[in-house]
Order: C-alpha cells, then sequence, then structure tokens
C-alpha cells in the first residue's frame, strides 16, 4: 500500500494529499511526530520533516514537491504541473510562491508558532512573530485575490498545483481561526471553488487534539 | 539574447550559470541589485529575488529550481534531473536538501550575514548566527562527505543537478574563505572533481568589490 506520512496541519504535507486525491490514487495516511525524531523515520527522510511518500514497490519519495514532480511524471493522465513549456513555468514559480515566501512570511510565523512550538515543546508563541505573520497574511490575501481575478485560475486558466499549494497554506490556517475572509472577497471566491472540490473532503474532516477549527472550516458555502 | 539576473554570491544564481553552462546554452548575465527593488525588475519576478532568467522568446523564468526544471525540459539533450523515475526523486530530493536546508542552517547564517547585510545595509553580521553556521557546516560537510564516499556523485552514479546545488552553495561559501577543506577530505575531493568541470570557470573569475576570495578558491589543485 502506498502510505503519505504527515501531520495533519503541515501544508506540505496536506498539498500532498489534494495531489494524490485529484490523481484517484489510493494511500493510507499515517501521522509522523516529527519532533520525536523517530530513527526509523530518519531513515526514509534524512531531513525528519513531513511529507514523505513510500509506494508499494518500494521507492522512497521525500520532500512535497519532490513528491508532487514524481507523481506528475508517474500517474501523467491527470496533470497538474501544466502542458507547454510556459504553463510549467507559470506553475512552478506560483507553486514556489507559497510553498517558500508565503510559508517563511506567513504560515511559519502563525502555523508554526501557534501550533507546532506548543506541540513540540519548544516554549509560547512569539507575540512579534505573530504581529508579522498577520500584517504579511493581509498583504498575502490581496495578492491571491489579485491573482484570482485576472485569471481563473492561480496560476492561469487551468486548475494546478499552484492552486492546492496556495489552498493547502490557507486551509491551514483557516483550521486555526486565522484567515479573516470577510477582508478579502476574491481570494475567498477562489478559496470556496478550490474547497469544494472532493478532494478537499478528507482535510475538512481533519481533527487535531487541542485544537477546534471555527464552524465555517468544513463549511462549503461559508 | 537570453539573460539571466544575478548576483555573484547567490548560489541560487551560480547553480543555475552552472546549469547553463553544463548545457552549453550561451547567455547574458546581468547584475541584479535585489535590495535596491527595481520596479523593472520586480515586474519580471515580483519575488524581487535572483536568479531570473529571460529567453530571446519572450519566456520570463523566475526561481532557480523552476528555471532548472524548464531547461531540463526545453534543452533535453544534456540531462541533468536523471532518468529513470528513481534516479529523478533522488536528484531532486538532494538538491532540496541543499537548496533548503544547507541554506537555512549555513548559506543564510554565513553568506547572508556576512555579504548581504553589509551591502544592503541591515547592520553588522550577527554572532550567534555566526557561530551556528560554522556549526552547521562542519556537520554538513560530514554529510557531503558520507555522500560522495557511498556513490560516485551526490545524487547517484551520475552527475547531476544535486551535485551542481551543493557545489554552488559551497562555492559562494569558499569565496568567503569560510569552508575548512582540510576537515573534509571526502567532501574535497568531490568538489575537486566538480570544480575543475569548464562550466565552473566563470565561477572561479568572480570578483566582488569589498572581498578577496582566499589563494585557493580559483585553484584546481588546491
Amino acid at each position: 500500500m502506498r502510505i503519505l506520512y504527515h501531520l495533519p496541519l503541515s501544508p506540505y504535507a496536506r498539498k500532498v494529499r489534494l495531489v494524490l486525491a485529484e490523481k484517484r490514487l489510493p494511500f493510507e495516511l499515517r501521522l509522523e511526530k516529527t519532533w520525536e525524531r523517530r530513527p526509523e523515520y530518519l531513515a526514509l527522510n534524512p531531513a525528519g520533516t513531513v511529507p514523505t511518500l513510500t509506494e508499494e514497490n518500494g521507492l522512497v519519495i521525500p520532500h512535497s514537491n519532490t513528491i508532487c514532480e514524481y507523481l506528475d511524471e508517474a500517474y501523467p493522465d491527470i496533470s497538474l504541473v501544466g502542458r507547454t513549456l510556459g504553463e510549467r513555468v507559470e506553475i512552478r514559480a506560483v507553486t514556489a510562491w507559497f510553498d517558500e515566501r508565503f510559508a517563511a512570511e506567513v504560515s511559519r510565523n502563525l502555523l508554526y508558532e501557534k501550533t507546532m512550538k506548543p506541540v513540540a515543546k519548544r516554549g509560547a508563541p512569539d507575540a512579534a512573530r505573530l504581529r508579522e505573520g498577520y500584517a504579511a497574511l493581509r498583504l498575502h490575501m490581496n495578492y491571491i485575490g489579485h491573482l484570482a481575478e485576472t485569471r481563473k485560475y492561480l496560476a492561469g486558466a487551468n486548475l494546478s498545483l499552484a492552486d492546492f499549494a496556495a489552498a493547502a497554506h490557507l486551509s491551514a490556517l483557516d483550521f486555526i481561526g486565522d484567515v479573516d475572509w470577510a477582508a478579502a472577497p476574491a481570494a475567498k471566491e477562489w478559496y470556496a471553488r478550490i474547497k469544494s472540490r472532493p478532494s478537499f473532503r478528507a482535510l475538512l474532516a481533519d481533527r487535531v487534539s487541542g485544537f477546534n477549527p471555527p464552524p465555517h472550516y468544513a463549511d462549503l458555502d461559508f
């Protein structure tokens, strides 16, 4: 059986779960408490991060973008990385924007401080980082809205990995109640479209002890 | 003409310069002082980072891995991302290790503090970050040595993007005299092989005002 090692609030693991579901590839989800640094897991992925995917043939694939590129090459029927060179450039660039820039400016400051730090017993959230994260999130929401108003999906006319990368980060932030949807109607309209896809259902059913998602989290008409 | 916007000590721009040279693709190098946040450059690459590649047909490609994936797809004669699914997974995972983990633990702490921070007038290097960077560099040099002793190149039997990613980071650190080669003979042996490739020549000829690389920097028999 294909296994995905994950943490429920990891945006990178969420992105891979969405890609697997979009491609209709069955998999077993396994919780990996990365802060415990389990030797068996470090043998699979020396970086010790989630996600890691293992295939039934024994192939071990660490790192979310390595996994997504692999899945698009191994199971190309439903492509999420684009067809033409130009489409592929745009999709990869927008995906990297969310997985690197949005991650550093927003997810690192909000998600990590509020969820990973307490769980990994690394102290209380840092107030300066939270302020920085909320300020950056407002700018990014405007940028998402701008993209969603000028093209159908975030990286162009077609649904792609870029939409799932962005939605993965936002869904984890939404779980902890940190997204002010009322202030970003264009981004909200785009997110509602992505969130209503069948691939999103498993994410909306996630429960994490110690956290209560807001009522709109799993509501498709929020 | 193909143009690469770069900074001489950016490991990401150096990686792309190596890939372009390995693929024998001619290009013009243009210095982009990213801290000036030139509006014309931000229009090409909203992240404002280097590198960005522009093709003669007008295609604009930001982000080093997006550029490398594009170059491997557009000019596949000399492939640097592997042939089989398994090779491609390993090459991308090792490349990501250097571009993300090595970058965060070493390059961010040493290169950024010592070169970018003064140039961008963001204050003096932070002593705690320098200490952290040197300690992490020692561990990473051992890991590179371990990889180089157990396989011919860092991601397997063939030279790949992973070697150029690692060599790009190390070459920039070597330029500022931060690599203790005597303490890491296996890593040094691997690096000497990569450094002696013709694609490396332009990097070894780099000069940056305010910095004097150590005598061994451009010496192939260092």
